[in-house]
């Protein structure tokens, strides 16, 4: 349930650009728009028609010039009266404009608040509104093809055929049910079985999507770790001139720890740079090894780094102590130089790549290594991949896939029609969590307010 | 003169948000725009209509859905065909989409190029040019009006009802030269020279309005100095806290030493807050002192603060002596305690303020204060108020005035029709350079470089 009342907000990012889009939907979105807005050609807004025009204060004083555009209900964004203002893209001047709007009668929008309406108006279903701001979000190339097809409904639609197969055997049970003196007929006993059969076999085919659908989604951290001047900032920085990612350039990324997203075959990956890791007496240098060692316990791989020119000493032999119950990568630097390093027996477990930072030999097998430990074959390139990215969806549709492995049980042993029933309306509530069409209000809430203000 | 290709560029300001805009102008910006966007019905796209659709790669993969609106030449911003794709406004996604535009073959776009376009087709002049990135970059309501004042063309106006004047005594001037066995009849005599006499003075008070058209659009610059626990940093606070300009929020702002922008009636005023100024022998303390120096003695105003509750000492009157050639506003706080503070005669030629910064008496009376030390008089609240209010237009127009004098002097002398003709062709020249019809290529050049992206 919603409010029907009138939203607006800045739709586009906040800075200096060319031009800002003030956004106002609700059943009072042409009253506000027709108020501040005075079209140079009269003919009121027909709809989807670009208007030239003014944005005008409450008493006729000019603010800017710009276009108007009115998306009549149901055919805008959120299926109700939606009226755009392009005005120039100044901080102050759509902040001016936005006000005029809130104080012609629009409500500020809450983060995400438009593709909520249009979620709740049914225009999109819930797993297709939390798309749109992953498409916002993603920093690769694989993150936006992915959200691309879970916004276009591919990953829905393979929901919806798992939930109208289940609805069908439903129907089929409680039939029986309500006709408790017929038995079932072999050939539906042996549809029901088959109906539920299939529905777990997709739903685990889609559960097994997860972990390299959230990496591909959320990225992954890669930790540099080894004693002083093995050349981890080296390898920092080599990877980072060819394969710097876009996600550089917002403000505000945290620069605590020297940490620098970059762009691996398509896998957003944060790549820590941490203190050299030795023994020390001072202090100072500790505390920044126990903020290293604190960085690296967190990280998804260590790239474990040693000189190949020099013999494994005591350093080493710590460091690989303390990394031990980490997923580790060694990287044996400085083939430039003769190798004077005799790896241990213990190192013989870990996946190695020989690199040299100054003659670059071995960085692009370092990229498909680190690549490689998270991503099998070749899905991210296949424009077909679907995957479910988020926990949110893996912890429902695990649920649901718990209830039919139980009517399975049930299925197997003497059939209890009311249990397996209970089992399937389980399953499809759990499908619903995901599609939004059981999902609690306060499930809705938080989803939303990840939003970005005008979305 | 231009090359007429076509240009494309993100149009809206760079970062996450609702909507993103590529724009497309040129001769091929309709060839393009159907390369990469396809409608979700068919029936191509009539100017100025919003069109729904789906942006594609070229091989016809899904990159996004969104809106395309084209407008055709010459309604549009360029005089040009401009396509806009409206697509999701996430750093990535909008980046794929241009990059698209440029696989197709638009140029990417140089700052301000669309404008540059938009003036060199006639659609506006420099003047209304220079104001859109005025707008843009607005950061008080001041600022605003004055930008869209001259944005819509009320400065040229003023400029263009003076040239037309020049213009016309010219003619009549010629026509004399070309007929040189004519005299001048005495009418004719007399209209040249109120013609010439008015042009000067409407020049003059166009002139005139620099200081503060400049003061308004650019801000000014106010230090805070005085001797150390004078309040400095709890006044800086205090009107922080009540005029915080909506500037602060923008990423980049020099914080090296503290300086914070805020709006005073209208007047975007950077404050800075300098260290304390005393005799020291600390070297590290006597560097921020010469800091503090370097930076009074390049503010606009400074606001000299003094402790009201205790005598005038020796630190006081050095720093006096440091600021004597400063535009100097007294400050005298702490009236919340006994006043202890004799003025000597020295400081009575200073305006001064008494103000606490506990009980945040005299605050506003300090606001108006430092608004009235820039501004005379109420033009900023006037909704007409036009002026000119960049170094560019000011050297060109005293240039043009200038020449009027000497056409004035020439007049008022034993009349030399050639001498006449030669000043009056430089004042129209002066007015031309303003309003950019004999603007050289380099300097607009150099004033579109400014521009941001897009615009």
């Amino acid at each position: 349930m919603y409010v029907r009342d009138t939203i607006a907000a800045i739709s586009t990012p906040v800075g200096e650009g060319g031009i800002g889009i003030v956004r106002i939907s609700g059943d009072d979105a042409v009253r506000i728009g027709s108020v501040i807005f005075k079209p140079k050609k009269n003919g009121g807004f027909p709809s989807h028609r670009f208007c030239y025009g003014a944005v005008t204060n409450l008493d006729g004083g000019l603010v800017d010039e710009g276009f108007a555009v009115l998306m009549k209900a149901p055919r805008s964004y959120t299926k109700e009266d939606v009226f755009e203002i392009h005005c120039h893209g100044g901080i102050l001047v759509t902040k001016k404009v936005l006000e005029l709007t809130l104080a012609s009668g629009a409500r500020l929008a809450a983060p995400g608040e438009f593709t909520k309406r249009a979620f709740l108006n049914g225009r999109i279903d819930l797993l297709q509104a939390e798309a749109v701001m992953d498409v916002i979000r993603s920093k690769t190339d694989s993150a936006l093809s992915l959200a691309e097809h879970q916004r276009e409904g591919l990953l829905s639609n393979r929901l919806f055929e798992v939930r109208d197969s289940i609805k069908h055997v439903l129907a089929m049970v409680e039939a029986y049910i309500d006709f408790p003196e017929e038995d079932i007929d072999l050939p539906v006993m042996d549809e029901i079985t088959s109906s539920v059969g299939s529905a777990k076999d997709r739903l685990s085919a889609l559960l097994a999507t997860f972990r390299e659908g959230k990496v591909i989604r959320d990225g992954v951290s890669v930790a540099i770790a080894g004693k002083p001047n093995v050349g981890k900032s080296s390898l920092l920085n080599a990877l980072l001139q060819e394969d710097r990612a876009i996600v550089t350039e917002i403000p505000g990324t945290t620069r605590d720890v020297i940490e620098e997203v970059i762009n691996i075959q398509g896998l957003p990956v944060r790549l820590l740079d941490t203190a050299g890791i030795r023994e020390t007496t001072d202090f100072v240098e500790q505390l920044g090894i126990d903020l290293a060692m604190d960085r690296i316990s967190r990280a998804d791989l260590v790239l474990f780094m040693l000189d190949s020119s020099r013999p494994i000493d005591l350093d080493d032999l710590r460091i690989h102590q303390a990394l031990s119950s980490r997923k580790l990568l060694l990287v044996r630097n400085k083939s430039d130089l003769p190798d004077a390093l005799d790896l241990p027996e213990l190192f013989h477990q870990y996946p190695s790549v020989i690199i040299s930072t100054i003659s670059g030999e071995g960085l692009e097998q370092l990229r498909t290594s680190i690549h490689d430990c998270f991503i099998s074959g070749k899905v991210v390139d296949s424009r077909e991949f679907v995957a479910i990215s988020q926990e949110r969806h893996f912890v429902a549709l695990s649920k649901s896939l718990a209830a039919l492995i139980n009517a399975g049980v049930v299925l197997g042993s003497s059939v209890q029609l009311e249990m397996l029933s209970v089992d399937l309306r389980e399953a499809l509530a759990a499908i619903g969590e995901v599609t939004g069409e059981t999902t609690a209000d306060d499930v809705l809430d938080l989803i939303f307010s990840r939003f970005c203000i005008g979305k």
